[in-house]
């Protein structure tokens, strides 16, 4: 049975726990102040803010070797809302890989609002909620895909890991539509056949 | 009565024309290599692959002057299918700004497949079609959405020229996905409320 560990307590977290035990995984939580907890699922998602990240490689990064870690974060600088605090051309998830070299680091869940993941749904629409997945490691974006698949919703493989720049600045852009009342946080981009 | 000059007949070019003259609006086009042809639109749009983009601003630049010219080019590298030929951080809407100081450049159209402007329709679902619309000139990003929203297509503000970047990564992106055939190409991302 695929095994989970989410970093965070938050609604993405849950969002995303729900999917993974719909799918019939296991999944345990570790708050992400929490330096102390053993992280026992061979796939680790960090469901916490990007600020957060550096925390939880100095406390648990030992622990993480030889994982699949699920980078979800969207790296806004908050003060602007206008830029990323990530390096022009890399991401957040591409970032973290260099500081955890021995995880193969994924990017996923990073433009699904926590509704669409509970709902399916992206909107008022038919359109189904769709998880972007983008890492360098071909089995382990498979596992994550058959995982998040299995719990209803669906799942592709978006590409390499550089892609992850592309999935950062749509999650910024959707962010910014949203609080931009362009859109509800029920909605955003789906991505449609 | 708007009017617009579209270079290009392509079929974005026949696309966006056709949502332009449904709204009401006259709309002439230029092939992208006569270099003889007069602007007589109020509103240009570069409806040509971005490499064509310096010979149109070599021929016809200082007609551009004093008018609203609408990028929609995805500058991808297209030997590699997987970096964009325009610095890191910056965009080809940017990019053509700079050779233009005297036009106000926006982003649009380039999150949209043509036949999905064709259709007003997502995939086969019932999203429908939005142009996304970036640049600095609130009066010129708001005409443009009223021209498009008069041919019966919805279309946003989508914040400053700065935003063209996420949007050239979310046609990147929408590109790789139907080359790749995880979408068709009468698909792609559909911003739903």
């Amino acid at each position: 049975m695929a095994s989970f560990t989410i970093f965070g307590t938050g609604n993405m977290a849950n969002a995303i726990g729900g999917v993974l035990a719909a799918g019939g995984a296991s999944v345990d939580y570790i708050s992400h102040n929490d330096a102390d907890a053993a992280v026992t699922g061979d796939t680790v998602v960090l469901a916490v803010p990007f600020p957060a990240v550096a925390e939880i490689v100095a406390s648990h990064g030992a622990q993480l070797a030889g994982k699949t870690v699920i980078d979800i974060t969207n790296p806004l600088n908050f003060e602007t809302f206008d830029d990323l605090v990530v390096p022009e051309g890399s991401s957040a998830a591409a970032e973290i890989q260099k500081v955890l070299p021995e995880s193969r680091v994924l990017k996923a869940f990073n433009t699904n609002f926590a509704s669409t993941l509970a709902t399916g749904k992206v909107g008022d629409t038919d359109s189904v909620t769709t998880v972007l997945v983008a890492g360098e490691d071909a089995a382990a974006k498979a596992d994550l895909v058959a995982a998040v698949t299995a719990g209803g919703i669906r799942a592709i493989d978006a590409g390499s890991l550089k892609r992850a720049h592309e999935l950062e600045a749509l999650g910024f852009l959707q962010l910014t539509l949203a609080a931009g009342e362009k859109i509800s946080w029920t909605g955003g981009f789906a991505l449609n056949n």
